[in-house]
């Protein structure tokens, strides 16, 4: 066997569809993709920001960077959490990654030693368990409860730290807003994780990738204005807010000076220098797009308004349906709903998805690869006219087997 | 300790000294660095791939791509290999890396169980190790010997070979042409690499990300010229020969399909699944650049025209001192003289590389960063008066050590 033991659990659940669906089409159907978080795939990136590019690229910037990224992008990114969350932050507490899967791939690598235990809550972003597992980690898993519209219950997490307080996890890593619930956690329910993170001694890790797609009733805090004087890291990027996935930029924050956050931020220089650079020019864009907050602020806007419009329509498809049931997200871009599998004659979630990929042509991702075995993620990225025809057929689908089974 | 095991080998010994010079340059002083392998910091990046660049960010490539890399630009390097080897190579046993420094992560990650031993060869590319042992590797050194003008001694290597073959090395890692040293393998000498990879079963993979990179009077055979019906792999990119090393582009090629490499090509697949995607404008940049050989055969003639006269004035100079002695490089842009540390009076040759910097402001990489105690690395991208004065600042520097000793 040539393949390391460690390299098993090195499988992304979000794309084992891709390859029925390049079959179908391959027969010539058409496959509605409700699978892919990736925003630049529906909205064009907004053109002041490729204008940045293309700039960057004429005046050169086309070398190595410095590993741990420009200074011009750490500091527009540092200007950002002023301006957003009057949170000050120091440029030197910035590293920029390929991605915000690199971030977490070294936080794993820096922070986990076989054996070593941290807290998931679920459903996962699939990715976490996947880094934390490649690095030889153990993870711990709590929820956020569908019963409290998808937020943390701190009661129940206090208990499980308590229960593997001998394990002394080294990290809890929150999604706020929630990938793949679209949930915003309440403030007061952060206040809690922050103040238990603190008590136990446990680095929290917020990933904060969708702060700025926010529906209008909701009310996003980040963990940067609540943290204070407590080992904290925030992961963050432009793919989603700045609409710019293929770019390959994410970013982390330390802003926390003490042992803890000091080590982890020179071992993070470390692992950025030891792959040299992150991509030149798109750093170059990216710090330019920061700065350009007017511009910006136009565009997310309304990108975000019409992306709550698409999300709200298909929240209210879902619900129509006798089989499935959607907590109404508040941020982000996806929709988690429960389906009734044994009504509808289905074993688990992967052959819900797979039948209504061969029977439907349309393609979402199973509740399962997110630790959630019974629902599915649905992306409402799409404009109208073709969601509501995918989540109408996903409706209907569900209609035949249910008088099938 | 919030700092795995793991990562401590995690560090890149070409940077050490960055710190170091960006104080002097606070102070006023300015640095000539020699240290970075660089060649787009020195050669403008052709304007034929500026202008792809721009072309597929106006078309909206700025989503997510193809994980393994886009169809065009797999198909382009497949073109490429047929072009230039006359090798035959499936696109689909291509993958695309954020660099080669992914590539060599991704594929030490896939094959080292803690324990497992690899084959690397000193001189060595610093990453190798890292990545090798941050994968928990333990290396197997063999030589490139400066008596053989840096070639492989194929006895010698038998011999290493034989004397660990209970540890059943899992890859030999060749750099061909070389860096450190500026060496291309003769032909006979890789004839008989392929031969004792094959006999062994040990997987062979040659970086060849200089391969274009080559002077006048030496000539480059590829593996995939050699190999064949054996598992092998090769790396390469975009960051050399098209002078586009922000680009962040490098890929693997896995040309031979046996057992070996399609577990390790379907891992490889995983791995780039897991991290989402590459850089998409500059994955479609890259794909027009590679099919534009006109144009590039135009633009790399006269950077490596230009390149060769540089490190050719450097040897020379070099040569001229009594206390250094390079072999003449045949290839890439490196210079790797061994110093008379002992006459010079320095204990080794960390000492010598930053009181060079201190004192005379030009800054190079220490040989032990390459795990060659006594040399030191030259990169000769600089234009030539300015790389004639840091050389002459180097020879004067030993002559002042030597007076002093």
């Amino acid at each position: 066997m040539i393949i390391s033991r460690k390299s098993r659990y090195v499988y992304n659940p979000l794309l084992e569809e891709d390859k029925l669906a390049a079959e179908l089409e391959k027969q010539g159907k058409h496959v509605i993709k409700l699978n892919a978080g990736d925003p630049a795939a529906y909205f064009k990136t907004p053109s002041y920001i490729i204008n940045a590019f293309v700039e960057a690229l004429k005046e050169g910037r086309t070398a190595y960077a410095n590993a741990a990224g420009v200074k011009e992008l750490r500091e527009a990114i540092a200007e950002r959490y002023w301006r957003m969350y009057r949170s000050s932050i120091s440029p030197e507490s910035i590293v920029v990654t390929q991605g915000v899967s690199e971030a977490i791939d070294f936080i794993n690598a820096i922070m986990l030693n076989p054996g070593d235990a941290a807290i998931l809550f679920r459903p996962y972003y699939p990715l976490y368990p996947l880094y934390l597992l490649e690095n030889g980690g153990k993870p711990i898993f709590e929820n956020y409860y569908e019963s409290l519209s998808w937020n943390i219950d701190t009661e129940k997490l206090e208990k499980t730290i308590k229960k593997n307080a001998r394990k002394k996890p080294k990290y809890m890593l929150i999604t706020n807003p929630n990938n793949p619930t679209g949930t915003v956690l309440d403030r007061k329910v952060l206040e809690e994780i922050v103040e238990l993170a603190n008590n136990y001694g446990i680095m929290l890790i917020s990933d904060e990738i969708y702060d700025e797609i926010v529906f209008s009733n909701a009310k996003f805090t980040s963990i940067s204005e609540i943290a204070k004087g407590m080992p904290y890291a925030i992961l963050n990027g432009a793919s989603k807010a700045y609409d710019a996935t293929g770019f390959r930029l994410g970013y982390v924050l330390l802003p926390e000076h003490d042992a803890k956050s000091e080590q982890l931020l020179a071992k993070l220089v470390d692992y950025a220098q030891a792959r040299l650079s992150a991509s030149t020019p798109a750093q170059y864009a990216f710090a330019k797009a920061l700065v350009n907050s007017k511009e910006h602020e136009k565009q997310v806007r309304s990108m975000v308004k019409e992306i709550e419009e698409r999300v709200g329509l298909a929240t209210k498809l879902i619900n129509k349906s006798k089989h499935m049931h959607v907590v109404e997200p508040q941020a982000a871009f996806y929709l988690f709903p429960k389906v009734n599998l044994k009504q509808l004659g289905f074993k688990n979630d992967k052959e819900f998805t797979e039948s209504l990929l061969k029977e439907e042509q349309v393609q979402l991702s199973r509740g399962s690869g997110f630790g959630a075995e019974g629902y599915v993620r649905i992306v409402g990225l799409a404009q109208k006219d073709i969601l509501s025809l995918a989540i109408n057929k996903i409706i209907e689908f569900c209609e035949r087997h249910a008088k099938e089974a």
